[in-house]
């Protein structure tokens, strides 16, 4: 495990503190990615996404891979300098886009051929590719090309998977340059236990530099969710980071930290911001309910962000309403900058072996708000 | 013009540089005033357009009658705490966007009467009202309501609407609170000298802090205006700022500040970037164009604004492919930094004697680039 350092500095029952190393710096854990799809985090400038308090981001290979094409980005020196990102960038493999957004896949023991979602132009994403296009991004944590079945999937189809996502773990982590950067595993299963465990089994065989789970927070019910990881989590190889895919929703992020998870990603922060919903201590607030129209009050009283810190709720408003690009960014901001401080939160209570009274106090704020779903 | 202060500092030819001295601060003319339609130049913070060397912005009243109401902005402060900007703002009476964006004008002498654009609800503007509204949302530089007659509009048509004009003058300076802002009056008159020096003999009379020249730029052919200016600027009471209402075109700038011109405003930069075409020493580049696909050069070479700083024309021009909103925002900071570096550049030239070489040159720099229309 050469290529990443992580170090867990404190734990509080499973919850623990953790500092990975990166060849682009330090991440402290448990942390969370903003996600930068297509070479930004939407509406924002690096400087603002590092002045929030990120330390890695998330770029997409599947979208860079059609628009404008990693061969591109490489040659302007890759996605960092492409997009002004200094810090460690953590790249998806492509599988997840190639399966839930591109047309026609066809999988094979080879890989997986589609066609483009923006041209109809006919691709194919094999393990190897998908490393060489990350290493051609400069990616820092690079992912291992996995299939992520749908919710709900019958069992045969996710154990088929999964016994082929070995196989294609082996192939990737062969494709790996020798000076390549981290390359993490990624254990999917669906619902079944033993499929997870069988999972983790065949990749735990591998020179793995951390383990991903995939395949959750795809529609499946909450409580499945937590009994995977549950289960999962602690059957994973010590030694290297925990990486939950695709969880970003707050009450997620507080519970999935006390279940041992070090690294989150999501783009529901940054989406919802552009949908006008804040997230804040008491849960979400719509800002384009009529009842904000001409509230003076910042978003949340005691938030310390560009938005809160110069705006009212009714100029917020406003801006949604008339659909005003600067809408999007302040809320973005907001968002980012509750989620960054939340995951703060939480690595201080750790430390300080406070994660249950944190994680009681997070929820109790949160009763009695009807927007919370 | 107890409200307004403006000293002339130098001439050169009929070019001036001078300084505003408004209840908000004071302002080197010539000046551009970035356009912020509806309480938020497009896509930018305050402190950014500042940043960018702006001393002055734009409201449209029309827009913030409709949405979200002048009374709302008013019982939230007005328009400088709305929006956040502490500098002094300018406000159009509404008239132009009634008589061009609203449905259903009819125009008697009480004022005009429309259609809003957004919901169709029936609405009137009158002189006295286009003074209230701005003195609600804390104006510094007021406009009175006029009638900007279409390019090309008939002798009569022209010469009823400016006698009307001269009425709603003295009826808007009547209407203004005794600590209003400064109001200016507006010369009409198309394309008609004799009609021209009729506006502004009649205006002269009347207690206005300052001029602006309006019904140009709305599709006459350029000689027309140029001539007009050439002809009206000189007419105009000694004392107060001359204003040109709705140009924007670099080319226009440097042309009409050779003519007396002391006060800009318009959408262009602004719109031109969000669309994707920059502006440069050499004039227009359409970053949309495919030769820029995979240039690792700035917009322009020796530019110090936040695009040109960090970013390549081919990761600008895939933001624009991709729709990204840091697009509409890098290429707002290019324009308004270029156009407000132009304004600099001239102030600075007119000081030196300099401006008939500054503007000789600006031209020079622009021959052969086939992208300038």
């Amino acid at each position: 495990m050469g290529r990443l350092r992580f170090s867990v500095l404190a734990t509080d029952g499973r919850a623990r503190l953790g500092r990975l190393g990166t060849r682009r710096g330090s991440v402290d854990t448990p942390a969370f990615m903003p996600v930068g799809t297509q070479g930004t985090v939407k509406s924002l400038l690096p400087g603002e996404v590092a002045g929030l308090g990120a330390r890695v981001i998330l770029g997409n290979t599947y979208h860079l891979m059609i628009r404008p094409g990693v061969e591109t980005v490489a040659r302007l020196g890759g996605l960092h300098r492409f997009m002004g990102w200094q810090g460690p960038i953590l790249t998806d493999s492509g599988g997840f886009q190639v399966f839930s957004l591109a047309a026609r896949c066809e999988v094979s023991e080879e890989g997986v051929s589609f066609r483009s979602h923006l041209d109809g132009a006919r691709l194919s994403l094999t393990p190897e590719r998908a490393v060489e296009a990350q290493q051609m991004l400069g990616s820092d944590l690079m992912m291992m090309l996995d299939h992520c079945p749908p919710a709900g999937a019958p069992r045969d189809f996710v154990e088929q998977a999964l016994l082929r996502d070995a196989r294609w773990a082996a192939r990737a982590l062969a494709a790996r340059d020798r000076r390549g950067a981290a390359l993490l595993g990624i254990v999917q299963g669906g619902a079944y236990p033993e499929l997870r465990a069988r999972s983790v089994e065949l990749l735990a065989e591998l020179d793995f530099d951390g383990y991903a789970i995939g395949g959750l927070s795809v529609g499946e019910p909450k409580e499945t969710m937590m009994a995977v990881l549950q289960d999962t989590v602690p059957q994973l190889p010590p030694g290297g980071p925990v990486y939950l895919m695709g969880v970003g929703a707050p009450e997620d992020l507080v519970a999935c930290v006390g279940l041992g998870v070090d690294l989150f990603d999501c783009v529901m922060p940054t989406r919802m911001a552009r949908n006008g919903t804040l997230l804040t201590k008491r849960g979400r607030l719509n800002l384009r309910n009529a009842r904000f129209k001409q509230d003076p009050q910042p978003i949340e009283e005691d938030c310390d962000c560009p938005a809160c810190l110069s705006y009212s709720r009714a100029y917020l408003r406003h801006l949604f309403m008339a659909r005003e690009l600067l809408a999007y960014r302040l809320a973005t901001l907001h968002n980012l900058h509750y989620i960054l401080g939340l995951m703060s939160g939480l690595r201080r209570a750790i430390g300080q072996g406070q994660y249950q009274a944190f994680a009681r106090d997070f929820f109790a704020a949160r009763q009695g708000n009807p927007d919370n779903e």
